[in-house]
């Protein structure tokens, strides 16, 4: 199930990137598990991880290779290469040595994304046999394929498409990515793959990137858990006319605008697909101190099973609500001066109660499939939000009965 | 649904404790709903309570009142007076003033306590029509019948009993605790009551209930959720022959000890009719380097919604603890040095599965009822339990149908 639908959108082409997918029949099916990208010289890429201890092995090799220029991706879906110890190591260092040696790369200009059954050990041949056919299939017009090929438990592919004008210069966007939960089950991970044509100095993509992320694939919760594989890639190919971006000017901030919008519109879809998800719930904290107080807030309530399997009941139960703020560890918050909203019906202010509250008032928004929770902390200027999802018996079945 | 079955003790008087339960007609059946308890003059008393933010109206009265000699408990159930507001505050000092006025106490002796539905305004005419005939059964040999009436949604009375030998001197201990999620279906709480003939000073009696408390009630979790209704309670009534227990004392270590053993044998009680549960699963986390990490790591493991779907499904999916652990926030922790057992079977040893683990040894461990997480962390020697239960079905659907 999903909240609302969604057509994957008509990508174009970004010069500079090409892509392509096989069946390696590592998910032990006809479909395409294999991804390869491939970034022209001269372009950069930029990533943030997991910051899970317990990472898995591609993860480990993706980001020690990161600083090498890397110019290939490899991704596999079907077997999330983790919690193998040293021979996982070993694994995804072979998978990268066979692309870079077929490619007439070297191996620190690959990195490698696993995602899918965790504890099983990669079938490293089957994925190395599949590899010529993967790399001479290479084209740029594969974006569809590709967000087909990374999807685990995901019920829809997830794409998106931007193009923004510097300067009567286009440049595009395309991005991909995949996750229902912040664990899928066996912890197959949320990925998510961007290419730009811009042209960007590496240590400057990274920067964008980071703040990015934190604004967005980090503001959203499906169960709390944080997986062993999550990354977000992003690869500039540097093609467009535009100019390249550099620090401190106004494209830089145009850029990031324009990354940031991207990623928030993955990370929504991710949420919408969330496991067993019937709601869309965001989560917006405002009036706090700062804005790591205003995610403490929303990221309390996002988790709170109580308030999850509320909204999945579409019941206004708004108490389990006010529970959640009261016990997000905010340092001398005056109760009297927090309010909480449901779209726009008031049901908490004053410590209490809002006067005027009406049952019915309350169940006309919880009947939604996408609602607004506002908290207005009347503390200060922060504001933030968190996306998540409701919790529903399909959350259970999904991750009880995975492997059965 | 509860873990294993539970027999409520016989109860012997606690001399110097009377206590009563009559119908005063909140809950809406004829079951009984409101306990009061009475202390004898000279008696001590000393309570812990939830640290929401938001705590009700009964919570603000209790801690106020506890610094002057409090006599009597008026606990209701049915209603918990959160989330009221101002109105809440009148009504819980009300109930006080009322009960006081029959007995020739004063309003500050009276310790109110409510569980029950949230957001609803306690009907203070019902309550205080009932105190006369609670006042007049008081006895000594009410535990059972008080223990029945706080429950809410819990599936069985909560009763322990126990007698020290201090010197050749007996102290007893009774206690009786309500709740099956840490907030109940619209935030009831957890609610325990013990009294002993203990002879011991106020601040004394404070210090070691916060100590026992530490380490028993809160180790436990069923949702992560704290509820505002949350209270601890001890009642010492001093009427033991044994000398009066003082700090630094022999028998102040094994007052101590048995006050913990009461509060961990109820805490237990507690998640073993957690809401929807199926399994009651301890975590234990040694060679930490601290208490403090090793309560992290286990709350992390308890809180995780993948591990407790994955052992009501009893699904051996070790990667799920493995990624729990992992994302516990342990600063350096050494993947190499970390093992996890299920009960006797080694899951996870340098930094993957372990060598010789077999899924039908895992899944042998997780037919069980009762089942042990053990972590060792391999950087120090600090030990800490946490308990919890499973998450199923019934767990949504006894939050999501409540009300409906």
């Amino acid at each position: 199930m999903a909240v609302g639908s969604f057509n994957f959108p008509t990508m174009p082409n970004i010069q500079g990137v090409k892509l392509n997918t096989v069946c390696a029949g590592i998910k032990q099916t006809v479909k395409d598990d294999l991804l390869v990208i491939a970034l022209d010289e001269g372009g950069t890429c930029a990533g943030v991880f997991t910051r899970n201890a317990f990472c898995a092995a591609p993860v480990h090799v993706a980001k020690s290779n990161l600083a090498h220029n890397p110019r290939w991706l490899l991704v596999n879906s079907g077997n999330a290469n983790a919690g193998m110890g040293r021979p996982g190591m070993r694994d995804a260092l072979e998978t990268c040595a066979q692309l870079a040696h077929l490619v007439g790369a070297k191996p620190a200009q690959v990195l490698p994304f696993s995602t899918g059954v965790i504890g099983q050990p990669l079938p490293v041949d089957k994925l190395v046999s599949a590899l010529p056919a993967a790399v001479s299939g290479l084209s740029g017009g594969h974006w569809d394929k590709a967000a087909r090929a990374i999807m685990t438990t995901d019920t829809f592919a997830k794409g998106v498409t931007h193009c923004l004008d510097i300067d009567g210069h286009s440049v595009h966007f395309n991005g991909i990515a995949k996750g229902s939960g912040m664990i899928q089950p066996d912890m197959a991970t949320m990925l998510a793959f961007i290419a730009t044509d811009a042209k960007i100095g590496q240590n400057l993509l990274q920067t964008c990137l980071a703040a990015a992320a934190g604004q967005s694939f980090n503001r959203i919760t499906v169960d709390g858990d944080t997986s062993t594989n999550d990354a977000v890639m992003v690869m500039a190919s540097g093609y467009s006319s535009a100019p390249e971006i550099t620090a401190g000017s106004q494209a830089l901030a145009r850029f990031s605008e324009a990354l940031l919008g991207v990623c928030k519109q993955l990370a929504e879809l991710i949420v919408r697909d969330g496991e067993g998800a019937t709601k869309l719930i965001r989560i917006v904290v405002s009036e706090a101190l700062t804005d790591e107080e205003a995610v403490q807030v929303g990221k309390t309530i996002a988790h709170s099973p109580l308030v999850k399997t509320a909204f999945f009941a579409s019941d206004p139960n708004w108490g389990r609500i006010l529970a959640a703020v009261g016990r997000a560890g905010i340092h001398k918050m005056v109760l009297d001066d927090v309010q909480i909203f449901l779209d726009d019906v008031c049901i908490v202010n004053h410590g209490g109660r809002a006067d005027g509250y009406t049952e019915a008032a309350g169940q006309q928004v919880m009947d939604k499939a996408e609602i607004t929770v506002a908290v207005k902390l009347g503390r200060g200027a922060a504001c933030q939000e968190v996306l998540t999802c409701d919790f529903s018996y399909d959350y259970v079945k999904i991750n009880a009965e995975y492997r059965t």
